[in-house]
């Protein structure tokens, strides 16, 4: 969006933009209140990563008039917990719209920019934690970063967790997520010199507690270079990983 | 104990022991009140385990009737929980009696007599689980079976894992104790076909909740043949462990 | 499935398998991957019981497509938590399957091959704890165990409890689903010297918790030879106590 | 109380007693304040059970001048959890008093009056469920009731709860302490028509939760006929187990 | 229920019924076995209370068969936790059943007998708890007790309460229904001798944590004389309450 | 210390005191670090209220540097939870300091100022919640209010709230401290159209859960017009109190 | 409605009106039972604000009945958690009522009288915290107060907070309504003399636990004058704030 | 370490270290015992950051060995949660050792190496946090990181805050120790782009739960770019920053 932004500050200068078109321009940023949702574009540019929407608890009518705003204001488009019906309902208005399905995401079409050398590794335990896995990939790659996955790598299974071993070193960040017993991020980080960003899964039954067992014995892990994210977070670990990348350059 | 009371048998029918004599050997079996404490040696023959007193919070004078009693029964001591300056009143009027410094137990010195081909196989995963394992290892080995141990295998260390892994498969069951986020069980689990009992521990600070997270996460075990008793019940496994072993024979 | 292999080895000695076959067959092994469900079959072979499919977060055309897969494999297939209506589903394509509708599990219709001599024996507490109970009988049954059941042996009725004491230690291992306050493995545990698998679960309301109560109670059964698995998990007890009976032979 | 009440009203009428000392004396009632500390001696008149004192907090100097007020009042003086040595700086000035040591209860040295044919029996699970047993027991008496008590009733061993079993419709009230899983309340009220007052006790370690385990567990009894008081209330039970039998006449 | 084993016990001495009719009538009695749910007469007998069937989790099919059963058996069938169409289905076939609809209970149409010459009060607190006070109140009547109710009397507004206070000791046991703070039971048991057992109730939102909160506050009363069952056990206090009515005569 | 602050500044302007002591004096104002102890004046000139120093993990050391700034910054002193020996130790060095030893407070011997019109009444409900209260009360009066106090008020007996409630309107705020079931903020604010502001304490044992019960019931009160502060937090309460009376001038 | 009471005064003496009518218009005051729900009008009376309906748990026939007594009793109505269908079924009776959609509220059409100078701002963070927000703010109106709103003040875009200061100290009140962390409330009443009522919302996932988390933080704001109310309880928040205007006059 | 491996290596294969010193020292590596406490110096090498010792439940005389050890390996020795006197009993034997009073660590007396270009910040609330910061700082330096620090910026006083707010964007990694409700890690990333890693700590009293409502607001954070470590874990906060800021190299 910066580029969006100097774009505009050159229209200005070159008399394509009048200066009061440029005033409505700049004053959108703030607080643009569509349907009673704000879209915090200025802290976008802040933090030099895009507004993501969070869609789960709004309707089919903020998401479009979101992604009006969006459109308005050239800025990419990207949102989080998008039921299939709900893409459905803004596929016919916004064609240039993608779904992701495992990861209910919806982002544009166009392959991300990448915005930094460093490279995120998403890894899995079970095939439930999937879901969340693919949110923070898709994140991550939305956010401007080269992103690989390796799923279902349970602790019960080492064989396929030593065999990705070998490349944990390669990359900048790892994002692990993982239900039950939330060890595979203990593991690894005892694999590797890379940071680990843990994401518990709420997947599970009985003393899961909706993930919350998973959590606490993430917090617990006794391996360094561990730290946490909320449960069911893939975006938020996508996030801190982009942060962290964005360091490296 | 068995066999005290098959002498004792003896004894009556050979007239070498008088009826009244026979009958208040019998009649303490039951519910032998010793200051207090119940000491419930006819569950002992029941199961086929010698009766095991928890010396957590009896006092000194207690241990000491109680030992008393074991000596008069002829029946076989074992004391878990006994902090060294109790041990070291006991033992000056009971100086048959051995310390476990690391388990914090007390049993006869003579060597355990072994009651099963089975052999079990103690693992813990830091230093501050030790305790517990050492409690779980000496009452295995008083209650009659052969048992090893291999501690300081922390899921942050693979390596050694592995190096233990191949020789899983040999023990008749495992106990695994382990604090923080309690991923040993599982890792272990998946590496055999052994039964796996797994041991809390309450060793940690902050989200551990006293060794809360780590049960839960055992609870959450994504290995099957994972089953779990209470936080720092290394008794308690040993104990479930010498019934599997018996059934083996 | 350790014959199968065997089979496809001899197959392959003998001509009737070229090689390329039996690399395609021996490579689906450690993580065929259908329709984004990992199935570990190299892990049924390392811990010598088959792969169990847990079905209650799949949809049918997953259970569908796992279905296929073991027919493919010749493995023996085992699904917990199905619901009938997916069941219906399946044995249209499947005929030679079977439902077993108390416990929700999908097996083969073929009678399970017994693989060890030890019984089991599957007990439970109140009316509502019999979905569970029955999850660990079919478990314990489909994977090689020969299986009995005693239920509705509620602790505020001693007298079922009692009528069935007599044979407990005719059996190797005791599985023992229970509700509410959960007292039955204790009470059980203590008729008995054979061990306890104890399986918490869910149904009551109010301080119950969904169930977590009766796995503290249980957690802190005041019997030697409990030991506890996940709230409502009759498969992880199967399973457990299958290992059990594997070390007997 | 209410005795000495008519006697001062008698003195009072018979001119013994001049109206000031008697205003004075039904002035102290309500809220008698010593060391900041409220004797409610009206609340006793109104329920018809005595004020009893609970001791934990409150320092020597403060059971000092609460004694000096019963004594002052004639009241029957009870006081809970009251340690040895507090005990022994109370017994130099009111050698009148008697020490009850497993219950750490102070009472008058006279055997209390019986005020209801109804009788209390008093059930403990473990040894070390006993110091809250025999608050119940000591204040049942003190209260007024004829009280008995039967200890040691493990649900590990039937036998001596089936020993007890037909003794227990003869009573009007149970009251049954026990902690870790909890189980005692449950069995007894099922082999009984007498209603039973479960008092959780907070002996235990790990899983245990200083007895909210054991809370828990009581509050889903599987029994009818069992309600609930607060971890190691043993007086709380005994004083409902009073009003009880008040009823009964 | 007694009356009608009397019967069939004077039906055989004088031949009215044979001896096999006997034996099958009283074999149905300790686990007459219905759909798979287990009604358990012979505790009926054994307590003296009737067997009360849980409606909550069983279909209307099982709650068919329950309701032939006690047909057969003349015994007085009592259902708690049916819902308005459940109970439809079952007058269609039942036209001798009531409908409590606020209790959400079906009991036989004829009035209940009086076992018991107490009396019982059902209060509550607010107009949210009435399902539950109804619930007891018609579970008292239906158990065999006299009864009445005192609903909305929140502590909030301490006039209604006082009003009823002159009456709390003329009853020999009050249940007391409260949800939020649950406070009433504290302040009713501090006015009166009459033994208060306390239902906490689900109602409420956010920091009540489905009624969690109430039972904790309950079991904190600061008034003594006041017991607990589980959150909106209605049933549960009423049975509890008709034990101690029992034992009043 | 606004005047203080004014009277520097008339030193300044009238020459008695030169620039450089004038900014060293206002420097001193956002952040003056005392032994690791951020003292932040500022904030006490911005909220009106003096900085008052939380005493509870701060050693002798820390209290005396602390004492010794605000003695040269002129500033009314007020310190909570100061043990008796820890103020012992300052008095030697402060002594116009004067100790509240209920309250475990240390404020200035001099006679609080009345900042404002409205009058605060603490009320709280058993022995044990008065060091709660005088907290509450010593902490209003020295925050410049007037402030009465009744304590005492169990709901277990009405008679004394009843006795107090045509005073309650008379009061511009209370302040309510209770443990246990935490039940009077409920009644207080249903006899009163005065704001209640709650303090749970943490006296109790078992389901008390620290106060936690106490907060969660209070939190939940029926009664409009109460708002929740910290477990034990009498400064908190009286701090809140403070704002809303100078809002009334 | 005391107008409505003074008037119905007035008619009395002046003959308007007769005696019984009068006497059956005030018997109706404390406990008016429309539909099993009290209208507590006395209590209205008592504490000089509207008696306000809580919608959530009532049918729409229970909401006409309300509605219909509070038309005969010439009271002002309020309705929280009401849904929009709902509000269709009673506007088609009763036609000047008025829906206020974001709060779920119902009340008259008429504006709110005003009844105090104080003026109270309602503050929200994220924009799922507005549901509750508004609750607060329509309530504050209708109870008779000035109010303004300010949302979307997150703490994770300070420059909102900050443009919003100056004028903190100018109301007489701040409710503050967030979610997640909880920190509004801290940031906001460290920057104002004005006491902050913080409102925790229940909106988030994972480890917000239903917004037990929020709360608790919201108890532990490092800022003085924070007191709490329940999750979600926009209502009592404006109620609370209500009082204090009041107050203020 | 890698260096002293290297220059061993170097002594070897220049002959000034024989063949079986050279296999002594390696087969030290990876697990030490030394007292019953392993240490990974293999680890250490594995990841590039040193072996840490968590002194906490260590004895002195465990300490010592370690140090030698580490002595005896040239290792750096860093040593978390050492009391003053256990620092005393260390430094008799080891003058070169240095104590980090408010972080209560003991490194070497040597200036760390400084092994990365980012620059760690670490930020605290208030002055309980102190030691928390101090730990994550002292870590940070001895790992191998530029690290600066900037304590007291409590949320309740944004000035401070702010005036640190430009300087944010220049660190790598921020970590910010903060208890009570946990805020300031929300408002610092709300701020920056530079990532946060937030360590909740333990300091509190009551709603805090010793540091659980801290950190489930930190993982509620509506700021993205934070992710959590344990309460209290300030080592573990650093630990993780340093990997990150090797990546950046």
């Amino acid at each position: 969006m910066k580029e969006i932004l100097r774009q505009k500050l050159d229209d200005l200068l070159s008399g394509r933009l009048d200066r009061e078109a440029f005033v409505k321009y700049i004053s959108n940023f703030p607080f643009s209140d569509e349907s009673g949702i704000k879209l915090d574009f200025q802290r976008a540019l802040r933090r030099g990563l895009p507004e993501v929407v969070f869609g789960q608890n709004k309707s089919l009518e903020q998401l479009r008039a979101i992604a009006a705003k969006f459109r308005e204001m050239s800025a990419e488009l990207i949102m989080t917990r998008v039921s299939p019906d709900k893409y459905a309902g803004l596929a016919a208005e916004f064609p240039d719209l993608l779904y992701h399905e495992k990861a209910a995401m919806v982002t544009a079409k166009a392959e991300p920019r990448v915005l930094s050398a460093g490279r995120i590794l998403v890894l899995s335990a079970g095939a439930s934690d999937q879901a969340v896995a693919e949110e923070a990939y898709v994140s991550a790659r939305y956010l401007g970063n080269l992103a690989d996955r390796e799923y279902d790598l349970g602790v019960a299974c080492l064989d396929r967790i030593l065999s990705v071993a070998p490349r944990l070193n390669d990359y900048s960040v790892l994002i692990v997520a993982a239900g039950m017993e939330g060890a595979l991020p203990s593991v690894v980080a005892g694999l590797t010199a890379t940071p680990v960003i843990a994401v518990p899964t709420s997947i599970g039954y009985g003393a899961n507690l909706q993930g919350v067992s998973t959590l606490l014995a993430m917090l617990n892990s006794c391996s360094g270079g561990v730290s946490v994210v909320n449960i069911d977070n893939g975006f938020g670990a996508a996030y801190q990983a982009s942060l962290i990348n964005r360091k490296i350059g």
